[in-house]
C-alpha cells in the first residue's frame, strides 16, 4: 500500500524555492583579480531564471548538455541554478587537465553550448572551437585581458542576459532527471562521466546541513575553495543556498594572499579544499585575522596530521578530514571523532580525525576481501571500500559504462582499500594499485608519507613501489624538504624505524624539489613511478 | 535524460543499517513504574527483526494496520522499526481519546493486531475488544498490575519474540509504501488517519538532524516526552538513530518528578514535548542538574514567551517553540532566531523565538488569503498557511479524504492564519477557528492569550468568542491563577489596555481552577465556548 504522501519532487526547484522565501538577503561575493563583486542570492536567483531563458533564446534542447570552463564565481552558480533547472545538464569541465583528456571529454559529452571565462580563453579556446557538437561560445568577462576571438559562435553572456529581462517559463522536471555531469580525474584511465540526478544533488545538500556532517547554517559564510569543476565544488554552493548561508567566491584570485585575504575580509565561518591548499596558506596563518572560521575541510587526497595541526595551533580550529569520489557526489564521509574515541589519548583523537571518520546518512558503504566476502569490522582487517546509496554513481555517462566498477549487486567499488571499526569509523589504508606488495605481503604507501610527512624537516612524501628481483616490489620514498631544512636519508630511515614495520622502510630516499602532480593537484604515482623505475635501471643497487 | 545515480530506496532500511554500521552500543534507555530498562539500540534492533518475524508467526498480511497503545518505552521503538520494515503498518493509538474516537479509529483502520501496555489494559481493553477485525491482542508487560483479560485472542509479547529466536527475512519495500498511520486528534472534527511513507519518515528524520532545526547528532541524549502515539513521538526516535544518538524514553512514569529525574540522572541534551509539560516541570527546575540541555522543544500549542523565559532563567535554555500538524509529519517551522533579526531588541528575539520562525528545508510555505491569492510577505499580512512538500499529506487515509483540506492544486490547508515576513519568518496570528470576528474585524484569541499569560499572577489563559448580538462576537477570558497570586478583573483588564488595541480586552474575564482540555493536552475551546455560550444564557451581562 503506497502511502499518502505528497510527492514533493527532490529537484533543483526545492532550493530555489527556499531562498526565495528566506534568503533573498543573503550574499554571494565574487573575487575578481581587481576587486570584488558583491551580489545576493535574490539577484543571482533572478539571474538564473533569466539564464534559463537565455538557453531558450540559444535553443539548447532538453537534456543537452551545457559545458562550463570557469573559475568559483557568481555566473558560475548562475549556471548551477540556471542550467538544471530548466531541463539542461551543466557539464562543468576541468581546465588544467591536459587537452587531449579536455577533448575526449567534451566529445564523449557532445557539449551543445560552453561556457567560458575570458580569462581562460587561452588555455581552453583551442580544444572548444574544434569540438564539433558546439553551437555556441559564451564568453563570461571576469576582466580577464584573453583577446575574445572573432568567431561566429562567440556571444557574450551578459549581452545575452541583457536579451532576456524575463525569467524563463518553469519547466517540470522529475527528481531522477539527469542535472549535473562531471568526469573523473583520470588518475586510473581515461576521464569517465558521473551523471548527477535532481535527486542526488538535493539529498546531497541536505547532509551537508548535518549537524555532524558540515552542519551548514544559515549564519555560515561559506567559502569553496574547491573548484566549482570538482564535483559540483563538493555541493557547496547547493547546500549554502539551502541553508541560507553567505556564499564567498573566489574567482580567479587563488593565490594564498588572496585567499587569506578573502577568509579574514568577509568572516567566512566554513572553508573546504584540497591539502595543497591549506598546505600553501599555512605559512600566511599568521598574517591575518581568522577568528570567523569554525570548521575547514579537506578533501581529495589524504590530509597529513601535521598540516591539521598546524592550523589548529595557528586558528585554533584543526582541519577535518573527509572522503569522497567524483561517483559519490561526493561525501561519503566526515573525520569528526566520535563519542565512543573520547576516551582515547589526544594524540590517537587527532589522528583519527585525519582519517573519512563516520560515514553520513543515506550512504552504505562495506569493505570486503579479494573474493567480495566482507571483512571483519574491528579497525584492522582491511579491503576494498565499497559503497551504495542514493548519491551513488550507477554506472558512468558516455560511451564506457565502466562496468568493472560496480559489483554485481550494483555497489561501488572505489579502489581504495579501508577499515572499518565496530563504531562505523572509517579508515583509507591505501589506493589498490598505490599499495605495495614486497615479498607477498602488503606495505600502505599513505602511511609511510604519513609519517614521512610527521618530520618537521619534510614538507612533502610521496612513496612508490618500485619493480625488485627478489621481493617483487620494494617501496621508494621521494621526499621535499622543508624550506631552511636539512636531513639526510640516515636520519629519515632512523625516523621512520621507530615507527612502521622494518621492512616497510624505503630502500631508497630521494630528495626532489617538486613532487609531481596530477591535472587535479594529487601526487601522481604514475610520473613516480615511471620516475623511480628509470633511477633504477639507470642506476642499479 | 535520467541521471545514472542508483535508486538508493529511502525507506527505514536506511536508519537499520545506519545504526547497524556505527550505533549498536549506544543506549537506549526506558523509565518504569519500579526502576529502568537500559539496552542499546544493537539490542533494539535485533529485537526489532525478530519482532517482524512474530507478524509471520501471526499471519499479518502484508501492509495490515498494526495498532499499538503504548508508553514511550523501548518495545514501542521496536514496534516502530519491526512493523514497518516487514511491510506492515504501525499505527499508534492516543489511549487517551475519548472511546467513541478510539472505537471509529479502530474501525476506519481495520485494525489487524493490536500490541498494548498492560497498564493500559484498563483503559482500552473494551474497545480493543470489540473492535472485530482484530485476530490477536499482543499485552507488553510493563509491570502494570492490569489482570490479562482470558480472551483467546491474548498473546504475550515477549513470548512471541522467544518463539522467534532469528530475524525474519528481509522484506523488499518500496520507499513510497506505507509506513505508518496516525490518526488526527480531532479537535476539528472526527479524528482522520495520515498514512505517512518510509520516504517521508527518512526525510523527516533527515531534516531534524539538520544544524538549523534540533541538530540532533551522535552526542546528543534525547528524550522524547512527545508521547509516541502522537505523529511518530515528532519522527525523534527515527532522528535519534539516524544520528546515533541515545535515547531516553520516560515510559508511564510520566509525573513531573520523575521526567526531571530521568532529564538529570541521563545527562539529556535534547528533549520536547507541548508546552503543558514543560509548564508542570517549571517548578521543580531548581531541584535537579539539568546543565547537560542544549535544546527543549516546545510544539503541539502555542509556547508562551513567559514560560520559555522561565526556562532560559532556570536552566540557561530557553524553550525553542516548533510547529507542525499530524498532517506535517510534523515539523515544519522551528523557532531559531535568523541572523536578520539579529539586530533586534532582545525583547523583540525573545517574542521571535515563542514563534514557528524559519521553517526546514523540502517544505514550502503560502499565505493565501480568502480568495486564495498569496498576500504580502510583510510580516503583518496575514491569510490562511498551506504547506507542500514530501513530508506533506496528499490525503487522508480511510472513510473520509478529507478534501476539503486540500487545495485544488494539491497543497495542504493548515487551518492556521499566518504571516511570513521577507526572511521567512512564520508566525501563527490564530487557527482560523479561533480567529473571533467582532464588528466585523478578526481578534486574535492566541494574542490575547499570550498577554495575559504574560502576567505573573497568570498560570494559564484562554480566550474564546461568545456570539453577542451587537458585535456578532465578541471575546470572553477563561484565567488560572498562578498559585499563591490574586488580580481581579480590573487588574486584568488595565494589564491587557496597554497591550492590545481596546476593543480586543474581553468583554468577562472569568477565574477557574483548571482549563479543560482535549485528550492531546491543548485547550479545549469548543468545552470553553459551551460554558461560555450557557453562562451568557444565564447570566445576560
Amino acid at each position: 500500500m503506497r502511502g499518502l504522501m505528497q510527492d514533493g519532487s527532490l529537484d533543483i526547484g526545492v532550493l530555489l524555492r527556499r531562498a526565495d522565501l528566506g534568503f533573498r538577503h543573503k550574499r554571494v561575493v565574487t573575487a575578481t583579480a581587481s576587486g570584488e563583486v558583491i551580489s545576493t542570492w535574490g539577484e543571482v536567483m533572478d539571474r538564473a531564471r533569466r539564464l534559463s531563458a537565455v538557453l531558450d533564446v540559444l535553443e539548447v534542447p532538453r537534456s543537452a548538455r551545457v559545458a562550463t570552463f570557469g573559475w568559483n564565481s557568481q555566473r558560475h552558480v548562475e549556471l548551477y541554478l540556471g542550467v538544471p533547472s530548466a531541463g539542461r545538464i551543466l557539464h562543468t569541465i576541468n581546465h588544467r587537465l591536459f587537452t587531449r583528456d579536455v577533448a575526449h571529454i567534451m566529445s564523449d559529452a557532445a557539449d551543445d553550448v560552453v561556457f567560458v571565462d575570458r580569462s581562460l580563453l587561452g588555455t581552453v579556446w583551442d580544444v572548444v572551437r574544434s569540438t564539433a557538437t558546439v553551437r555556441w561560445i559564451v564568453v563570461m568577462d571576469d576582466g580577464g585581458e584573453e583577446e575574445i576571438p572573432a568567431d561566429p559562435r562567440v556571444v557574450d553572456y551578459e549581452a545575452l542576459l541583457a536579451r532576456c529581462p524575463e525569467p524563463a517559463p518553469a519547466v517540470r522536471v522529475d527528481e531522477n532527471d539527469a542535472a549535473s555531469l562531471c568526469y573523473t580525474s583520470g588518475t586510473t584511465g581515461r576521464p569517465r562521466g558521473v551523471l548527477y540526478s535532481h535527486r542526488s544533488i538535493v539529498l546531497h545538500a541536505l547532509l551537508l546541513l548535518g549537524a555532524d556532517s558540515f552542519a551548514i547554517s544559515e549564519r555560515d559564510v561559506v567559502m569553496p575553495v574547491v573548484p566549482m569543476f570538482h564535483v559540483n565544488a563538493w555541493g557547496l554552493p547547493y547546500a549554502a543556498m539551502l541553508a541560507g548561508a553567505d556564499l564567498v567566491l573566489p574567482g580567479p584570485a587563488m593565490a594564498p594572499e588572496n585567499l587569506i585575504r578573502q577568509l579574514s575580509r568577509h568572516r567566512v565561518t566554513f572553508s573546504a579544499g584540497v591539502p595543497a591548499i591549506w598546505r600553501a596558506l599555512e605559512p600566511l596563518l599568521g598574517t591575518a585575522d581568522l577568528s570567523s572560521l569554525r570548521m575547514v575541510v579537506s578533501g581529495g587526497s589524504a590530509l597529513p596530521d601535521a598540516l591539521s595541526e598546524a592550523w589548529a595551533r595557528a586558528t585554533g580550529v584543526p582541519i577535518t578530514s573527509s572522503w569522497g569520489m567524483t561517483e559519490t557526489s561526493p561525501l561519503v564521509a566526515c573525520g569528526r571523532v566520535s563519542s565512543a574515541h573520547d576516551a582515547l589519548p589526544a594524540d590517537d583523537r587527532r589522528r583519527l580525525r585525519g582519517q573519512p571518520g563516520p560515514t553520513v546518512p543515506l550512504v552504505d558503504v562495506r569493505i570486503v576481501d579479494a573474493d567480495g566476502r566482507p571483512v571483519e569490522r574491528d579497525g584492522v582487517s582491511s579491503g576494498e571500500l565499497q559503497v551504495a546509496g542514493p548519491t551513488i554513481a550507477a554506472r558512468y555517462f558516455g560511451a564506457d559504462p565502466g562496468t568493472s566498477s560496480f559489483t554485481d549487486d550494483g555497489w561501488l567499488r572505489t579502489g581504495d582499500v579501508a577499515t572499518l571499526d565496530a563504531f562505523g569509523y572509517l579508515r583509507i589504508v591505501d589506493r589498490t594499485k598505490d599499495m605495495i606488495k614486497s615479498g607477498g605481503e602488503w606495505i600502505s604507501s599513505v602511511t609511510v608519507e604519513n609519517e614521512l610527512m610527521a618530520h618537521p624537516a619534510v614538507r612533502e612524501a610521496a612513496v612508490v613501489g618500485v619493480t625488485d628481483d627478489r621481493w617483487g616490489e620494494r617501496p621508494w620514498a621521494y621526499v621535499v624538504l622543508a624550506a631552511g631544512e636539512e636531513i639526510d636519508e640516515t636520519g629519515l630511515r632512523r625516523h621512520l624505524r621507530e615507527r612502521v614495520a622494518s621492512w616497510w622502510v624505503p630502500d631508497r630516499f630521494l630528495i626532489i624539489d617538486e613532487i609531481p602532480r596530477t591535472a587535479t593537484g594529487k601526487f601522481s604515482k604514475v610520473a613516480l613511478r615511471d620516475l623511480a623505475e628509470s633511477t633504477a635501471a639507470s642506476q642499479p643497487l
